[in-house]
């Protein structure tokens, strides 16, 4: 199982929001979320930056598998208006991917 | 354990640099680490962006030990010009911290 981390910004108006639709994800969607392959998942947040942490065993295959299940597509409808419009994205990244250059178990 | 997570700010000139000596950190310096209650310690970079991750029981006394270790000083001092000289830390953080404000394990 291998870690992955990524970084999206948020709109500076919608922090407060952020943290609160995040402390009362939907049970369905953490469900979705886990039968992806993801696991010791965290948000970490500082001012308009979001760093995702998580554990997965198939980064793109869970990713794909999320972006065609209903549930997480109604949740990311709900949280389009939350982030920035233009992401820090390079050409052939999903995310603006952070690369892991040190681990200590 | 709880986890934690802050970042720093390298020099755009030390990127290379940095992944380098990550790779291969010091046995005794991971063996202090591990001595201060730290593990399962991720560092990510994007471009000159760090964010370090890790599980501690007490976040404070683990760090302030490791401020009083003369391995992790030495560390520090071969550190000290890869980092940008101003970070982004509000009054009263030892680090620019992020917030946990969502996990699901």
């Amino acid at each position: 199982m291998q870690r992955f981390a990524f970084q999206l910004r948020i709109r500076k108006d919608k922090i407060e929001e952020y943290d609160r639709v995040h402390a009362a994800v939907w049970p369905e969607l953490l469900e979705s979320i886990r039968r992806a392959g993801i696991h010791d998942y965290s948000i970490f947040r500082r001012h308009q930056t979001v760093v995702l942490v998580m554990r997965i065993e198939d980064f793109d295959r869970a990713w794909e598998t999320l972006a065609r299940d209903p549930i997480n597509q109604k949740w990311q409808k709900k949280m389009a208006d939350i982030f920035e419009e233009t992401q820090d994205v390079e050409p052939g990244e999903r995310f603006p991917m952070l690369k892991e250059v040190f681990y200590m178990e």
